[in-house]
């Protein structure tokens, strides 16, 4: 819709657990708040089962598609963690104890602990640059453009700093929200033409329940402050008209 | 892996509130829970951004993918409530007020609140089949095998009892899960195995912190449930010889 360069990233979110609804993912969340901090907007997220074929081939997909693919889940020490060794196939890189990795997690752990299976975690491309972790030693790691982070939600937050230099992001987006106490069908009409006036500006209206009451979460996102405030004034006037009240929400 | 037909779904969550992060998606789970009581497998989900190529394109890939697919989000009154729109190109049909839902949407407002947003909300392809709403009025629908539902965790929610007689189930997989106090590395080898030896099992493992203490999760899933009982007994033999207690979660 701009001028300036959009820089779009896509997730995949990788586990049997989530599929099955047994975990809800939080990760996803998480990552396109910090991605948007940074101008980069996410475009889709797939999640997908353990499977190597689908890994494989979902990488491959979107790695081509988007600036930037991020995957989380699947890089741990037991036998239905295969995303390491299927990114390695994707990227047909050869699947082997990281040096660097190794080293790290040898450190890491006390004598004698560093086992078969806490090795597993060193194992991925070897060529591969590792994303440090500085909760639970194992790290994650990145091939050109896609990123491979931990499932566990606690652990891929702590890991995101570690990531900024190695992105270029865009225009930061800038997101503002206006609360009505409404409902959407009453506001539909002039919103869709405040809409259909600033192309630029990417209007949505989201239903809540709060408290007992209705309402309506008009949120304004653009890269251009003024392109912004310029909506913003348009719903008020017509939110005016209406006798329509602005609350307190977020 | 079983003789048994297994029958897929796949899930695409619509709506740019999403991918920014502002709204956390929690239907996914609530689908793939009930759906896995009816014996349908969840096999992909793909979170999408309000556009109508994009809808389309990916409704149509996942239509011929899977033998169920459900659409949330973008069925409200709003300029970005695009879905049935959207659907009806999927499958070049006509757009329009569907008669049983604007006669049912009529019923419900009070005369003269059935306004011109309220109408929009009876428009999809005229000849889907309505799925009924006993929360908040406007209807979801299905056409052929796509089933289209609101975003709103709640209506969602009670509008699944109104869908059950339209699937076709599969054999209801059956889950069993044991934690563990100990950490994956400790366990990985001797998992590893048991999955080997029990193919028509799928084995998982979860790592959790849970007050402050670490476990693991193994979460056994399969139709049959001799085979979890004796892929269980085989876990139970090797944590009794590595001294690994089982607690007390789900």
């Amino acid at each position: 819709m701009t001028n300036k360069k959009e820089i779009f990233a896509g997730i995949i979110v990788i586990g049997n657990e989530i599929l099955s609804g047994r975990t809800q993912d939080t990760n996803t969340s998480t990552l396109s708040i910090w991605l948007n901090s940074l101008g980069i907007k996410v475009q889709e997220v797939r999640t997908i089962p353990d499977s190597e074929k689908i890994i494989i081939d979902t990488v491959n997909e979107l790695r081509k598609k988007y600036n930037y693919v991020f995957t989380t889940g699947g890089i741990g020490p037991t036998h239905d963690d295969i995303t390491a060794s299927s990114i390695s196939k994707a990227f047909n890189l050869k699947y082997g104890p990281h040096k660097e990795a190794m080293a790290l997690l040898e450190k890491y752990y006390k004598p004698g602990e560093f086992n078969e299976g806490r090795q597993k975690m060193a194992w991925m491309p070897t060529t591969a640059d590792l994303i440090y972790n500085p909760t639970s030693g194992a790290p994650g790691f990145n091939v050109e453009n896609v990123f491979c982070l931990p499932g566990v939600p606690s652990i891929l937050k702590s890991m995101l700093a570690g990531i900024i230099n190695k992105l270029i992001g865009g225009e930061p987006i800038i997101s503002q929200t206006i609360n009505l106490r409404t409902v959407e069908s009453e506001i539909s009409e002039p919103l869709s033409k405040v809409q259909y006036d600033n192309k630029d500006v990417d209007i949505g209206s989201y239903p809540f329940f709060r408290a007992g009451r209705l309402g309506v979460a008009i949120v304004l996102r653009s890269t251009e402050q003024n392109k912004i405030d310029k909506c913003n004034l348009e719903i008020i006037k017509f939110i005016k008209k209406k006798n329509i009240d602005i609350v307190e929400k977020d």
